[in-house]
């Protein structure tokens, strides 16, 4: 850090000085207000056009600049949720710079916003009793190289072998993280709260990285079996059978969740697809001309549901995913709800997951 | 995710185009190549002026805009490390928007880029034993509030209680946070590789969140001994007396360190302070007018440590806190090594203190 740097964060500290007048001004965005409006703010002397996008807004808005080169737009009240946002400067997309609320990706440049509103949601956090999150390290022989992944341990996790818990298997989205479904999604404080209210059974979340580039997509399918889970089974107290196994993930992991339990139905006996992207090489092979014993399958599998939003772009792919899979005899439960291709949507999809699997 | 966000998505993992060519060009930055010289890239086609800062560089750099609005600037060779940078756009500091490895700050925008060099360094993700990082969430009765802290564990934990672990407490800088030693200290690979070497103890390592505004900052002090260290204790197989326990802490979690580790010598017997900032009313109050019963405290602590760049910019400060506490007959290691205010030195600190404590 430089002296310069140093200083100006004493001087936030404390007061705004003379010296801090010249400097950019201290941004605070995003702020919500009581009613549930936002005001977002940006600063740039020189840019010309700063506009906002958010899963809030139908179109993108304008924001307006003052004289010291403060953009803001406040945008009506929302409905209480967690809410992807980012600005678009002369034509460039950019996470708002004042947020360190980050949106995990590798590819969009995107904040978050939380309007928490009166009542807690599915996922606020609570002064219940809390799980705990693991960062791992470890080595994938099918890729070749060493990575990271997520355990979810539920509140009270007992380590001492005497319980042995059933397992979800998360994925998150395309160019999404590892972290993307705790940091956006908050599958940890959903999974906290649902157990406190007992709706969902205490089990473990493992959260891998499911982008396996320049690796085919299908080297995922094969990292999952024959290293996460021999990986999760050395190190936690875990079901083994396909019954204490799930397998859930949404958009290009929902297509992964799709290829992954498929081919894999003694190994996963749940099956949860969210608003899947099926446009893929290794979803071509492995369902066209696919010609599954139904009756087995069926069999082998307590739940198979695909949740998709009316609104999302991949609403018609999806009907016709589900169609395909009841064409072919296999029992299907789908979920179709409002809204888009959304995180929000993915939070409800995997809270009601959370309240059917491992019952 | 917009429609037009997922496919230009998708159209990024298959291929650039007519449709992309209107949007703006997929930017990859940074670019360290074989000769450890780095490649900073940055699109707009509006901006004014962009410069690189970094803790490579000596002074800012210019970048240089093509007709097209690609930014660039390339830095010659610099020595392996992982360097934080950001760039200054018409007088803006942000982050290099193309890079994922974000510092963890609340207050300053900038990327980090890790140049490995050909020889694993400190720091390095190596192919050996692995420990692991867990995100908790805890109640603080001092703060009324409920907080996040990581806790690392090391390589072959032993979770039944029969081994029983050293703690360290580990402080980040002022307006970083709980996550900035591990995403840009990288302390679990700087455990997991001086372990693998033999030449630290297996240990725990537990990073809590330092920043307790709007409370003044002798709460974090209350926090540290009266919530966490009781949370670790009921939640980890550790040792329980003072000679099982450190505090080490950088930057404003240098002072931190100071004053917590001072205030309670009958908990910490290891006290390491990097580049301590001490100009805070906890500082004044703890240290102004002190009087130590330098005997009984040299014999509590087994290592006092004061560790500091000769280009840090606190230099004379930390210089003038050494000469204090040598004033009281307290006894103190200094560490004094060449660079500045920075966590290429803080790491080499902390390998430092790892391979001293516990010993």
């Amino acid at each position: 850090m430089s002296k310069a740097a140093f200083f100006s964060l004493i001087l936030g500290f404390i007061s705004m000085s003379a010296l801090a007048q010249q400097r950019p001004p201290a941004i605070s965005s995003p702020n919500v207000h009581a009613d549930n409006s936002i005001t977002f703010t940006y600063f740039s002397r020189t840019a010309r056009e700063v506009k906002l996008s958010g899963e809030f807004l139908k179109e993108p808005v304008l924001l307006t600049k003052d004289t010291s080169g403060i953009w803001r737009v406040t945008v009506p009240p929302v409905t209480p949720d967690i809410y992807p946002y980012n600005f678009t400067v002369d034509g460039v997309g950019v996470a708002d710079p004042n947020n360190t609320q980050i949106f995990a990706n590798e590819r969009f440049k995107r904040s978050i916003v939380e309007v928490k509103g009166d009542k807690p949601l599915v996922h606020s956090l609570q002064n219940i009793p809390h799980g705990k999150v693991t960062y791992h390290t470890y080595s994938s022989k099918t890729l070749n190289t060493t990575r990271q992944l997520l355990v979810y341990t539920p509140p009270n996790f007992d380590a001492s072998g005497k319980t042995k818990y059933p397992v979800l298997y998360l994925i998150h989205g395309g160019s999404d993280t590892e972290e993307t479904w705790t940091k956006v999604g908050r599958a940890n404080f959903i999974a906290d709260n649902l157990i406190a209210q007992g709706k969902a059974k205490p089990m473990i979340i493992v959260m891998p990285y499911g982008n396996v580039r320049p690796a085919p997509m299908a080297d995922f399918t094969k990292d999952v079996v024959n290293d996460i889970i021999p990986f999760v089974q050395a190190n936690y107290p875990t079901q083994t059978d396909s019954k204490g196994r799930a397998v859930a993930g949404f958009s290009v992991g929902g297509g992964q969740t799709l290829n992954i339990g498929f081919t894999n139905t003694d190994t996963f006996a749940y099956i949860c697809s969210y608003a899947p992207y099926t446009a893929t090489d290794e979803f071509k092979k492995n369902f066209t001309d696919w010609t599954p014993d139904a009756d087995k399958v069926n069999k082998q599998l307590k739940l198979f549901t695909i949740s998709v939003g009316t609104e999302d772009f991949l609403y018609e792919s999806v009907k016709q995913n589900i169609a395909m899979f009841q064409e072919k005899k296999i029992k299907v439960e789908p979920l179709i709800v409002s809204g888009g291709h959304t995180w929000m949507n993915c939070k409800l999809f995997l809270a009601n997951s959370l309240q059917q699997i491992f019952k």
